[in-house]
């Protein structure tokens, strides 16, 4: 593996000095693989599919492993608008002339070397891959175990057509043991940035065990919070969706916030809404007052501490709590939230700027589910995930979470002590 | 410490919800402050400066510690322009309707909690809590120890007015002990930046110790290139003014590479230009060529093998190679380097080209030496420090680099389901 990233490393300079045009040929090259290889790709995907059945995985995850000509066709349509997208690189951010003749430019470049680690989702791959090779990263994949033959027959494809197009070796890499990942986490030498995806305590693996510089996120504690402003049918609508369209996400509602001023009017609506939607309830002992037995039994209900109010459910489960206005919400999302995605459903203008201001999450919203944070729904083309970190990008990550630029100054033999015994001066003039 | 951190991070987002001008008032506060409370600051760099005499410390030093009245003008000028750069906070980068009266916004906004720990330099301290305040950033700041009595005095007088000026309570906080460094290092729920400065060693212990995010670099061991088409004349000035000009600074010149067509020519330049500079040689086998017994004794040249390149020698020492090209030069820079600042010096446009996007590095090169890595040179008004890693910030950091953002999101009601079932469709457009 080591030796491995140290060739990926050598390789990268190489491909971050390609031009838009050979990128995308690539790309164009790649789809058209894929295509040619379907029968390949589809063969080797039943062979998951028959062993993920073998070993009796869940309905869901057998769903998720399948890689079928639907699912060619959708990642064949990201590819075409991946090569669509404008070329992250080469942008000249700053153009400055420090002193006459002394020019300083600031332009956009590659990351380097990026390690991504993701789910068993073969679409997941080929996304991946041609993110970073848009962007002129080199890039290692691990995918999940449950698409081994998949993941092979898929990155033979794609790595092939690279290579083919023009791109230098070693641009791509692929590691199929778990072991590798632990060889991968101590190439801090080679290795720029790693993305990895997953449960919560395998992020925080990741992150406690390597030098290297990871973005991401280990959990999606995300929160609404329902405003004495708020118009109830729109937080009822709202947070069904931000719980229940798809509870096994990060960006799915765990934890309700409700101001004690609508409390009385607002609970039984949501009592009844959760019951409809099979949710089970959870809350402290600010929710004592609007319980009756039967509600109890309904929901399934259960008492939970603070220290469980950083719960991620990922399930038909969410917890409540009653607080005293906008305040003592932001102070509750920030103190025990993930800064993920958290919502205020308000009408009040005022509150909602508090909220905005104050609440120090990736994604900020009002009035609409917590779902909506995804790269896709921003607009971005493709994601390789959601940072909850502040450094670099935060929030969806798309191709411009994937580049950096560097300091290019140009000069005629210019020399520091001359501005240092003052017989130079600086004036500076951006171009 | 913990408990501080604590306080620090409630005190946060009521200081990142601070406007430009709040905040530029309670700039001109402190200046104002800093200046009426003048002579008490002298009088308690007087201490240090004593104690600093009575241990005997070398005279550079010395000279870094002390506080006068023309280091306080200077620092309040330094204030002064920092209240007149544009506000870093409430850029709206992003304004995207994504459906109708679905709209996203990327909007400019604090880091949060940012720990500094840096040499002992007064005006370093000035500097460095003038600049997180104005990007509405919490910060403790940790000083060398040498300058603790000034330290504790401009840090008061700082704290104090900006609290007057109606910034909250434990916006800024100081660490005087060392044992509070380590504290600190544990408190990565509280606080989001660490920015050490200082050795090599240092900083990797930072690095090494902490899930705390860290920005800076650990050494600078930059090259310059003399380049077969490269002004001879030129070439000397400026690795002299490279090497010589600070030596004990990260931007200094470590390690010069020449290119074997023009070393004959070269080297006996390079051998009295050193003798000049008092500056000592080392170098690997390549240079054995052009060395006789006298120019060894002259330089006290000492042989260096390939586990020796990355030497940050901060004295008046410079290693040498001699090397086939341009190809070979970047990948002895790429590879031996620290990614901080690189220069060649070349009169061929497409052999700079190549330099400039093969080099990996912070900063890159042409024709200049490698001493104009700065935020000051760069016109960035002042500097946190210099990054050699690739996320967030690179080269020199100023504001720009204190600063994340967040996406907002504002909707009427708006939920995922439609969208997942075709009922809704985006339709993104920037506004």
């Amino acid at each position: 593996m080591k030796e491995l990233m140290r060739s990926m490393k050598e390789a990268s300079p190489v491909l971050a000095a390609t031009d838009t045009q050979l990128r995308n040929n690539a790309l164009k090259e790649i789809s058209k693989a894929l295509e040619n290889n379907a029968e390949a790709i589809f063969a080797a995907n039943r062979v998951d599919l028959d062993n993920a059945e073998a070993n009796s995985l869940p309905e869901p995850v057998i769903k998720r492993l399948k890689f079928n000509s639907d699912k060619l066709r959708s990642v064949l349509d990201g590819i075409a608008s991946l090569i669509e997208l404008p070329d992250p690189l080469g942008h000249i951010e700053l153009n400055r002339e420090l002193d006459e003749g002394l020019i300083l430019k600031r332009v956009s470049c590659p990351i380097g070397v990026i390690g991504v680690i993701f789910e068993a989702r073969p679409d997941a791959l080929v996304q991946i891959s041609t993110l970073c090779l848009k962007s002129g990263n080199c890039a290692v994949l691990k995918g999940g175990s449950e698409t081994v033959n998949t993941n092979r027959e898929l990155f033979k494809t794609i790595y092939h057509a690279a290579v083919r197009a023009g791109l230098p070796k070693n641009c791509l890499a692929q590691a199929e043991e778990r072991s590798q990942i632990k060889e991968l986490l101590e190439c801090d030498e080679y290795v720029d940035l790693l993305i990895p995806r997953g449960s919560n305590s395998f992020v925080r693996y990741i992150m406690d065990n390597t030098r290297i510089p990871v973005m991401g996120h280990a959990d999606g504690v995300c929160h609404m919070f329902i405003d004495k402003d708020a118009d109830l049918d729109m937080a009822i609508r709202c947070l069904i969706d931000a719980k229940t369209q798809y509870v096994s996400v990060c960006n799915a509602l765990e934890m309700l916030l409700v101001d004690y001023e609508i409390a009385p009017d607002f609970m039984p609506k949501l009592f009844d809404a959760l019951k409809s939607a099979h949710v089970s309830l959870r809350g402290d002992d600010s929710l004592i007052p609007y319980l009756d037995d039967e509600t109890r039994e309904a929901l399934s209900y259960k008492t939970i501490t603070p220290d469980e109010y950083h719960t991620e459910y990922l399930d038909y489960i969410m917890s409540a709590r009653v607080v005293d206005g906008v305040s003592e919400a932001v102070a509750h999302i920030n103190r025990y939230g993930s800064h993920h995605t958290d919502s205020i459903i308000t009408n009040n203008d005022e509150t909602a700027a508090i909220f905005f201001s104050l609440v120090d999450s990736a994604n900020v919203y009002r009035n609409c589910s917590t779902r909506f944070a995804d790269g896709y729904r921003y607009g971005f083309g493709a994601e390789v995930g959601i940072s909850t970190g502040k450094l670099h990008a935060r929030g969806p990550v798309g191709l411009e979470g994937l580049v950096t630029y560097k300091y290019l100054l140009t000069g005629h033999g210019h020399t520091v002590a001359d501005y240092a015994s003052g017989k130079k001066h600086f004036r500076f003039t951006d171009l």
